[in-house]
This record gives structure tokens, sequence and C-alpha cells, in this order.
């Protein structure tokens, strides 16, 4: 089945690739300079759009993308609108930049259709993190007039380069259509940071059809000695993000204290009991209270607390169980007290597994075509954190796809999500080697 | 209206009263030597009832006494008998302990009917303390040979002495009862300790019909200089006391904590939340998880945990919001761990106070007619703890009557309550005295 | 004692101090109109030592007004400096506004010495509260054009009128300088909202020499029939406020949670223990931990959680209690988490009771000299909250003088700490009157 | 190496074990007839240094085999007379029931020195559960006379048959003591149950000089189709068990609740701040707190808490993680309301690993000696719980020895550690077997 023909594309592939390496790296230093948090993704979409539309991809956006009522933690209106306002200014192109977009329905789906075949589909998650970038000349983004323009918001995880690598994928596999026979999904994600927005397009339906789905994520490597790519990853966490309010009611504190419901007692109650969850026996489990505010002043019964918590487990039978027994003891916690409950879902990823037949199909296919490459150890694919990734693979998997979770390995400078993070952009253009040689392989004759 | 012949009268009784002292004494001693426990009272409550027949009272005993389902803090069947058993053996006489008794339902009233005129109430607690009485030789009634019988059982807070004025009383007022017109009951109150009693009583009806009611109780001074007798008492604190258990689920600790549901948990929570229930702005509250017992192992998640509580306040208002607020605290703990709950009322008091009215006409009738008593000053009327008589004084002053609750000081050895309590028993004929010296001011002529 | 002469003295002033109403309008208008709270009164500080210097009383300032190091809750450095400036712009008298003041020693002390005699000491406090005054054109000063200029601070209290008695009080003793015997002391304190200044105006030894202490506050009452002054108060707690910072260690919630310190545990177990502290059987005490704010995101271990609490009691020893009790709760909160414990005091006031001997001179005063006011009952003085100039009334009597804390009554608009508050301005006059009788009559011949 | 010679002493020894299963099972039997818990072992102790005395080993006892001070969960000394007692009245061999034995010091060494060559330790644990055995005649040790005749005692983790193991052993080797070229040493451990005696015995430097440590527990299977042995064990976790005691100060709860000091608040406090540990991200951990006790009365404020708690994890370090938090969340918890703390470790158990070398050459031995039994698959291998045998195998590896946790299956009849466990006894000699052919392998020519 694979034959001179076969090597022959690939190698005129990889020639192409390393042509575009330097618009992979603009595009990736664009995005890095105005980055935007979840479900404000509106410049990003708009180029994304652009890009996809003038490559010749037929392009959903906006409700198209996002089940409307499905999305998880969007930000307030007056948000959205001042974002959107911001996203001109700094070029997002107009015509692109939808009304959808506007109200938060970030994301934007290319769609390939090469004849009969079965249908790939690729994940790249586009949004920002909510933290300032370091100020310093010594970080290069700084240094090279690339850092980010919007304050508290900065891409300290990498996910400028995946949308420059899917931006990517969709020139070269554009190329190389004759060659392929099926459909190419390639999905840009708004919202993974806090797990949610892969559910929403779940929900739309996107996955239902897909027979192979495909994700990478860039990953930090001290040296290359590791190798360069795992083609699945284990370990990761399933979880669920909450907001919790405890609603009581004010009272003067020496005036009239018997009149208050204490929302701050409830709240302290309840963080007692959320980190007394059991721990479970079929593996590890996660709980935390990562803030909590209260009160109006010192000498009033605070009338309103508010958390931020998540629960995690190895599972998703280990994670529903953290959740049930978490909200168990935030209602039970507001009834001590007297206190109305309000809770909401702020991020929800499931527990993961790469489908092993899929893992070694793209170990050989790195092994024979990109021999350049190293595969990983099975070390390197340990998974650390929580991914709604696995919302769209478990959705493959439940209809008989195959999925997987890679990760392309890069030296960076700083940790991931934290001010200093930057990584080598020759990354950029690994990362297209690889889903392109995995899809030709998938859809090639 | 007061005259020679009153003085007469009032000279007369007194001689009289001199002259029962000796049986006063060997009375109390009696219930002192087999002192019995709420809704043990069987032998006590057998003496009684012979007593007041043969004094030629109409005489009311159990289920004519509590109304069924009224009761609190009930032992159980087996205890119930066992005691039964015990009291025969200790010369319960036979014909007046009756098959109602002998299920826990104890306590006797004596009726003695004079035609026209107001019907006066007295009240006489009757139980013991649960406790064990002092062995050193230097108590006394260790020394005389009249020490509790009962171990764990012991008349340490003189109710021994109150059984016998009541029956004093009976005997005085039957000598006097031509000159009186109306209606006396004497109420022999079983359960007053944990203030389980009275509400029975007052369930039952016997307080409706009550013009004008009185009770007192033996009072700790160290001398006598503060004066002998109060006309009333003010401050006691209202009361619920609750048994509280919460049922979870047991599982191995070490195996499958997950699967537990974790009732120490629970009340650890209820705990903290009880005693965190807001002050009151109107008055004292108090609240208190006395004793806390949970669990049947080390490495056993605890399915069980039984919790004695109470609250208290300075009004039955205040009272109402700390029993409300423990029960919302008991089961919002419950709810936090998945454990049911249950909860059982084990006695109960309200606020109370004197009529004004009424401590100036005893306050009158002492200084006229015991000008041997001194009045003590308010501050000795000052009534720490809670009392389940208040729940007779409102009953009574519901329906338009005067109540109050006295205090007859006495010096004692050991504080009440503790295992070397005693009184000097010349209190029992100065007792004897107020009430009867009243009665014939109320239902004299 | 009292003569024709002293009659005229009277009437002559009565008629003064009717001439200086508008001014005294004009003043607290003026101080309404440019609120400044606790260490932050400089523009007020300098125009009351502007007038005082004119009216030709000795005046301090700065460092001799509060000892260094015993201000509580000053704010920070920035703080200062921008208030400072805006100070200046907003008209503060140049020449008074001294450098002290600029770094926050505000506050001003008058003294007038009139030869042999009694020290007779004023109090009258002059901060804003942190709060922002209503918009509605239905607020008279809103109305009338001197609602508040500064963001977040508004006289809700006041003091406004406070700082105007006590400049009419200097004006008019000054002219009745000759026949006082004695020294006057007017006390402009600054920081009484949190029960901030008092305690620094006291350390600096202002107190010391007093003989006679009199302080008074405006007070609500919604007719003008229970009175129009009370002599004295009573029922106020003592109280301590503290700021309370956890710190312990950040860790990633998935990935290391046994590398945290949990800061927010830490906090959750102080506020439930703080609000378990005991009842006190010997009068009302009170708790509140009216904020907490912890944490930085969702997804990481707290290592910092802050809380600003008080605590009260009805007499110096229940708040002490209560004091000792809530930093025990949190030293061992912090120690079961491993966290460290931060503890500021930010107000302090004691319990306080004023003198009968004063309270029934100052009656006499008000009966005698100024039969247009009437006394109120003895309901109306009830003095609810907590106030520091508690400490400056301790300090005098530990040192054998006398002192009381008045209320002159008024009608409001809107309640006290709130955003309508306005009173009637004769409520001025009034005051004015009350302490110039008074000290005629103890400086008086 | 294995030749011909060595087949013959295989088939010799299989021959003799088989003849002595009858005395195997009497010995079970009688173990279980008399079942001791931990330090109580008299009888049992008495009865195994008879034995080996008379089988010729060197046999120490007593203080000889327990360091002083390392015994845990020692009862009182009240119990440890009265059970002495018994022992004798149950058979126990009088001149083998040393006074030691009589204060405690159980468990027995029997020694085999067989000149020049390395020392094999074999572990035998002979405690019983403190729990009652089963009455119906359904139960075989009830029908057949041997069920336990102390109550709340009973052989239900299969010690007994452990026991008798051993002694089986000694009987075997001693008869092949020839063939023998080292020192055999067979340690019958006291307190297994709940990780008390294991620690002693170590203190005691018996594992100082050990070559090779084997031990094995007796396995419930539900057939015997999973196979009969397994080499090595994994999964177990370390643990560390504590008593735990809260000392306030009492005092009346409605008449000076300001007055206590509170244990069942810090008891709650802990118990909260104990199950609120941080999960480990290096594996399971765990902590109960089993039972808890607290208060004498419930208008008492309490003064008495009393814990029982454990933690576990499934590295040492882990476990020592656990360890030190839970004893700063008890002190902080003390210290929170003014409360001492006492602490008794009540039971140790390290985190183990069998070497990975002794269970492939124990695997050898099986499959070339022992061919009529199958050695089991790894999942069998999983060993749920704790068990002080951790800490004899890790102070034979930490002096460079190998040491391995065997199990051997059996069917049963109800769990282990349930009141109807009872077990096959043909286990018995299966086991010996095992044992003699590793030790004829190990000091075998």
């Amino acid at each position: 089945m694979h034959n001179d023909h076969a090597n022959e594309r690939i190698t005129n592939m990889l020639a192409q690739i390393e042509e575009i390496q330097p618009d992979l790296t603009a595009l990736r230093r664009d995005f890095h300079h105005y980055p935007e948090t979840g479900w404000l993704e509106m410049r990003t979409s708009a180029v994304i759009a652009k890009r996809l539309t003038e490559l010749g991809y037929r392009v959903l956006t906006g409700r198209d993308v996002c089940q409307e009522g499905a999305r998880l933690g969007v930000p307030a209106q007056e948000e959205l609108e001042a974002h959107a306002q911001r996203a001109l200014e700094q070029g997002a192109p107009q015509a692109y930049l939808t009304q959808d977009m506007r109200e938060g329905y970030t994301g934007v789906i290319g769609i390939l259709e090469c004849g009969e075949g079965p249908t790939l589909a690729m994940r790249f998650d586009i949004d920002a993190l909510g933290m300032c970038e370091c100020e310093a000349q010594s970080h290069r983004p700084r240094a090279e007039g690339f850092a980010s323009e919007n304050p508290g918001m900065m891409h300290a995880c990498g996910h400028d380069g995946h949308a420059a690598i899917g931006l990517g994928i969709a020139q070269i596999l554009m190329a190389h259509r004759e060659e392929l026979h099926g459909t190419v999904k390639l999905l840009f994600q708004p919202g993974e940071e806090g797990a949610r927005g892969a559910g929403a397009m779940v929900a739309k339906g996107h996955l239902d059809d897909v027979d192979v789905f495909i994700g990478s994520h860039i990953a930090p490597t001290e040296s290359l000695d590791d190798g360069d790519v795992t083609a699945g990853t284990w370990g990761s966490l399933a979880t669920v993000k909450y907001d919790v309010t405890f609603l009581g009611e004010a009272a003067h504190a020496g005036g009239y204290p018997e009149k208050g419901h204490n929302a701050l007692l409830a709240a302290a109650s309840a963080v007692l009991a959320l980190h007394a969850i059991p721990r479970h026996s079929g593996g590890q489990s996660r709980v935390n209270v990562g803030t909590l505010h209260a009160g109006t002043g010192r000498n009033v019964v605070p009338d309103r607390a508010t958390m931020q918590l998540e629960v995690r487990g190895e599972t998703t039978e280990i994670n529903t169980f953290m959740e049930e027994s978490a909200l168990a003891a935030c209602r039970g916690a507001a009834m001590m007290q007297g206190c109305t409950l309000e809770t909401t879902v702020m991020g929800r990823a499931e527990g993961q597994h790469s489908d092993l037949a899929l893992i070694e199909r793209i170990g050989d296919v790195v092994r024979r075509d990109l021999p350049h490459l190293r595969l990983s150890s099975e070390q390197n694919a340990r998974n650390w954190g929580s991914e709604d990734i696995s919302l769209m693979m478990n959705r493959v998997q439940a209809h008989g796809g195959l999925a997987t979770y890679m990760r392309v390995m890069t030296p960076v400078a700083g940790a991931q999500h934290t001010v200093t993070f930057d990584f080598d952009e020759a990354v950029l253009g690994r990362s297209v080697a690889v889903f392109c040689a995995v899809a030709l392989d998938i859809l090639g004759a």
C-alpha cells in the first residue's frame, strides 16, 4: 500500500511545510500579540475564519459552532461588548467579526470534503489565559515586540501556536486535496482553559460523525533527548468547576446579630466539608476551593459569600462521586445557616484515554514518514491536569471512532501558565508535519 | 379582714408544724435513702399516694396525672421493669404501686375541695439526679445511714425535701380544712431534672382551672443573713433539650472509604455550627453539646453519632430562636454527609416570671403572719438555670391566674448537684409554714 | 451660689449662640461638602486649626496631638499623599496643612487657660465614613449643593456637626473667658469610626490632667417628644477590631495538593471557632468576621486569606475574654494548616460609664439654665454600638476625674450610617448651648 | 546443583507433612478454641514455647522477644492480670507461662542453628481479633466444638492457622536439620492486629542479622482456579494508629459557659481538619477518625474528648505526610480551645515491597519441588490493608537482606474479620510445604 508515490508525496509535503515556517511563526506571533481569553476570541476567530475562507474551506462560525445554552463560564454582556470594540481596534477583519462572535459565540470550524472516505477531525484550542505577561526585556516576546497588548490576558499555554498550527495544516491539506478520500474537519475550539468550550461544540453534534479524532498540545521538555512526539497521552483527570454563592441576610453585628443569616459561616462549613470528602479507593481524586470572597464590612453579618471550586477524579466515575459529594456539602452548609445556594458549572472535562490502535498507527506513520522525529517514551505521555478535549474524544469513541491526544515536544522558556512562558517556534512546523502525515495516511488512497 | 381569729389560726398552725417537724425529717430521709430519677419515681409516688389517701385527699395517679405521649425522656422498657422490681424490694406499698406507675407514669396529685372559692395549686418536684452519692463518712447521710441505696441516683437537688414538704402541707391544710373556701391541688411532679415532666401534667389540663399557683425550691445560702424567703424569682432561662442521632453508612476506612456516609463528620460539623449560632441582642442565650459518642472501631467509617444537646434563652422567644437555629444546623450537617437525622425532645422549659401582685401579697403574709422569717433581697431571687415549673406558671397566667416561684433559704453542705449536697432540715418546716400561711390567706374567709 | 449675675450671663450667651447659628450651619455644610475618613482629616484639621488660632486658642496639631505608634488603621502612604494633594485642591488653608497632617497625624487640640481652676475637656470627633452619599435630588445636601465631593466618603454619622459644634463652643467660651476659672481643652479627634483615634490622644497624655470630661453625639429621634438631651449614656459595648491574615503556601491543586499549606482552610476553621467562642454569663458579647478574602485562582491552593473581624463585650472584661479567645482560635487554626498568622489591631474601645454625679450636675444645669430644653428618659440614653470615647472617659476616671457622654437629640432624614443621613441643623446651637452652660457652671466663679 | 538427592529429600518431606496434617488441624483448632488478642497471647505463647522446647529449638520468650517500651497498644494492668488467670484455667502449660508473659510480653522465637550459612527468618502472627464468634450451629467451629471460649475474642483472620503452620515447620525442619547450612529463626509475633507487635521485635534486633525473610498469610479465594500460592504481594498501605485525647475544663453550660475549655469543640475541629488533609499526588492516602467519645452530661461543657484515628499511605513517605499533618491538625485544634492534647501511638506499619529476586526464586522452587501447587497471577497478590510485617521486611532489606510476603490461597467460609470466618485446613499443610521447600532450597547444600 505504501510505495514510492507515497514517499514522494511526503517529501513534497515536508518541503512545503519548511516553506511556510515563517508564516507559521508570524501567525503565532500575531495571536500572541492579541491574546483573548475564553469566549472573547473574537479577533482570533475572525482571523481564522478569513484565512480558512480564503483557502477554500467551508467555514462554520458563531451559533453554528457552539450550541446555545451549552457554553460554560461566559463573561458578562458588558465585557463582551467592550472586548468586541477592542477586537476591531486591534485589526479584526470586520467582515468576519460576526454578531454571533460579538455575543461570545467564538470558535471556527473549517471543513474540506474530498469524496467518499472516513471523517478525520483535528482540534486546535485558541484561547489565552487570564494573566499579565512578563514586563522584562529579557522575555523574548517583549524584546521582539509581540508581547500581549491586552492587560490581564496572555498566551502562556501555547494556544497561539495551536491556532497557527491549525491554519498551517489547513493550507497543506488543501494543497494535497487531490490525494485525500474522505472529510477533514478542523475544529478551532474556544474556552479550553477552565474546560469551558469543548462541551458546546460536542453538543452541536460536530463529533458525532467523526471516525478518527486527533488533538495535540505543545509540551515542554528540557531537552529533546526524550523524543519529539508522543502519539497518545494518559493520566489526565476528569474535572468539574463550579462557582458557588451562598446568599444570606445581612444584619448589624453589634446591634442585631440574630437577624442575620451568615453566608460566610455557611461557606466556611462548606470549605471544610468539601476538603473532607472521602478519598476514593479507585484512584486519585482532588478538591480545591481556590477563592472565597465574603462580606461587605467588619461590623456587618456577611450576606454573600462566593467561591470558585473544582473537583477532579482519575476516572469520570470518581469525578462524579466528587461532584455529587461537593454539591451535597454545599447544600447542607447553606441549610445550616438558612442561606440559599447558587451553583454554576464553569467548566467540565472527563476522563480520557487515547486508543491504542490509533497510537500504534501514528507511531508507524512517524517511524516511516517522519524519521527525523523520535517517538517519546510512555513516561513523557503522562498528561497532568485536565483537558476538555476529553469530551470530544469520549463522544467520538462512543460512536465507535478512534481518538488520541498527542504531545509535540519543545524547549520552553518559563513553565506553562507562568508569565515568562515562550517556546521554540520550530515546534509549529513539526506539529503540522505530524498532523498532515497522519491525515495523508488515514485519508490517502 | 385580718383579725384576732386569724392570728389565732396562724399561731395554732405554727405549733402544729413544729410538732410534725420530726415526721418531715423522717420522710425526707426516707426519700433520700431511696432516690429515683425521672419516670422511675415509683416507690416515691406510691408512698405519696398512700399518705394522701390516708389523709383523706382525692388522689390521682398514673395516666390521670401525666398525658400519654407528652412525657419527655422516658427510660427504656427494661429499665422501667427492673426498677419497678427494685421499688417493691425497697418497700414501695404494693397496693399503691399501680401498673401505670410501673410503666413510668409516676407523679401524684392530691385534691382537697372545700366548697366555693378559688383554686390554689402548689407544686413539689420529686425526682432525684443521676449521680452517685458521696461515699465518705463525713457526709451526714452516709454517717447517719440514709444515703442513697440506688447506685447512680442521688437526691442532690433537694427534691427529697420538696416531697416531704408537700406531704407536710397536705397534713396541715387537711387539719385546717374547715377554714378554707375553694380548692387545694397538691401537684407532686416527676421528672423535673432535664425539664421532662411538667409538660405532661400541663397537657393533661391540671393547670387550666388554677387561680393561684405557687412553687418553691430549697435554696442554698452561706448564712441566713440574706433572709429566709423570696416570694418570687427572676432570670430563669427557657430551655429545650434534644437527643440527636446522625445515621450514615459504615465502610472499611482503608478499603473503600468512598462507600461510607460519615456520621461523625456530620456530627462534628453540627457541633461547630451549633456553638456558632448567633448571639441574641435580646438577652442571654446558651447552647451546649454535652456528650457525643460516635463510631465502632478505628478502621471503620462511623455510621452512627449520638449527641445530647441543649439550648437556652432568657426569654421563650430567644430559646425558640436557638431551637430553630439548632435544628437547622443539625439538618444541614446531616445533608452534608448524606446522613439521616433523628431528633428527640428530651426536656423543655420556658421563660417565666413571677407575678408582682402575688409576690407582694406573699410578702405581706410573711411580714404579718411569719414575723420570725425575713424576706430576702431581690438579688437572692436570681434563679440560675432552667425549670419546667415555667410551663405550669405560663399556663396558669395564660388563663388569667397568678403564679410565683419562691425560694426558701437554707444552709447547705456541698453545692447543689454535687455528691456532698445536704441541707439543714429546719427548712422543711419553714417551707410548710410559708405555703400554709399563703393558703390560709388566699382561701381563708 | 447661683444668682442674677449668672442668669444674665446665660441669657447673654444664648443670644450669642443664636447669632452664630448661621455660621454653625455654614461650617457644618463645609465639612459635609469635603468629608474625610480616619487619618485623612487634613483639610478638616487645617480649617479647625486656623479657626482656633484666629480665635486666640493655644493650638496643638500633628504629632503633638496623637502619639507616634499609637494610631490604629492608618491608610497606606500613597493614599495619604494622594489625599493631601486633594485637600489642598479643595481649599485647605495651606499654612495650616502641616507636614505631620500630610503624614496622617490629623486631629487638633485648642487650649484656653483661664488661671486657677479645674481642667474641663470636651471632645468632638471629626472623621467621615467610607461610603458614597445618596445621588438623589430628594437628598437635601444634594439639592442644596453641599453633598460630598469625595467619592466613597460621606459624613453619615454627624461628625461634620460635631466639628462645627466644637468651633462654636470655642467662639462662645472665648467670649466668656473672663468669667472662667481653670482650663478648657477642646479635643478634635480623628478616626472615631472603627475606634481608631482616641487611643492615640490618650497615649499622648492629653487626658491625664482632666478633671471633668464631656463628649456628646447628635442622636436621632423620630420626634422631640422624648426630650432634647441625655446627660449620660449607658450600654455601649467594649470592642476590639482586628485584621487577620493567614499565610500558607500555594500549590497546584491538581498536580501537587500535598505541597500546599491551605490558608483558606485555616481561615474557615478560624471562622467557625470564632463564632463558637462561648457565650459569657456576665453580659452581652459579640463576634463577627465581617469579610474574608482568600485565594488567587480556582486551581491553586490558597496561600493567603485575610479577614476583618471584631469582638465586643458589655464590659471591658467580657471584651478581653472575647479578644483572647479569638486570638487563640486564630493561632490554633494557623497551626492546624502549617500557616503563619499576622494580626493587626485596627480599632479598640472599652466599656464606659458616665459618672452619676456629673449626669446629675448637668441635669441641674439644663433644668436651671436651659429650661427650653427637656431632659430625655433613661431609655433614650441607651447607647448602641461601641465608641472609643470610652478610652478617654476611662483615663479621666482612672485619675479621679468625672466623665460623661451625652446625646443631643434631633430629627434626622435617613438613619445614621446610611446614604440619606441628614439632620436638622438646629441641633448645632442646642449642643453648643449645653456644652457652654456646663462649662460656665463648672469653671464659673 | 539440584539432583536426585534433592528430589528424594522433597518427596520425603512432603510425605512427612502429609503425616502431620492431623496434628496441624488439632493445633489450629486448639488455638481457635482459646483465642487471645494482642499482648494477651499468654496461653498461645506458652503452648508454642513448650512445643519448640520439646522439639529441641533454642527458645526466646518475654522481654527477650519484645523490646521494653516498644510495644504498642498494651492493655491495662488489670486486664493483663485477669487474662493470665484465665490462661491458666484454660490449660496454659504453667511452666512456660512466665512472669514476662503475664505482663504482656507475649511472642516466642525458636532458633535452630545448623552451622555456617545464611540466616533465614520466618514470621507467624498469633493474635486473635476483638470480636464475638458466630453463635449459629451452621458455623463449623461451633458445630464441631472448637469455637471461641473467650467472649469478645475470635480468630477471624487465620492467625490460629499461622501459629499451627509455624509449629509444623518447626517439626519438619528439625527432622531435616542435617541437610541445612545456616540458621533458622521462627518468629511467632504477637499483636499483628492494629499493627502493634512487629515493631517491638524489630527494636529488639531480631531482624538485624537476617539474610532471607519470609512471611505468609492464609488468603481467601472463591475457588482455587486462581492458583494456590503467590510468592510476593504488593499494594499494602503504610499506616499509623493514634489514640488522641483533648483535655479541657468543665463548666456548667447554663451558669458559666465562659469558664469552660471545650474539649468537644476541639475534637470536632480536629475531625474536620483531619479529613481535610490534602490528597497526595504520589498515591493513595487514607484518614479515619473511627471513634469519638466526649463529655459527661448534657449541661456540662465537655472537658474530655477521646478519639481513635488512623492514617495510611501507599508509601511510607505518604504515610509520614499524613501522620505529620494529622498531628498538626490535633495540636492546632487543642490550641484553639485552650485544651491540652495527649497522643499515643497504638500501631504502626510501613509500606512494603517483596524483593523480585526472592519472588522469582520461590517461584522456581514451587514449580520444581511442589508441582502440585500453582502460582497465582499478580492480581491475586494485591494486598489490601496494612500489615506490620512491613517493619520486619524493611529492616531486613535495610541490612541488605531479601524479604517477601506470600499468600497461600484457601477457600473460606465468611470473609476475614467477620464472625463466620473459617477455612479449609488443607491450607495448613500446603503452607508448611511451601515454607519448608524454600528453606531447603536456601539453606540446603
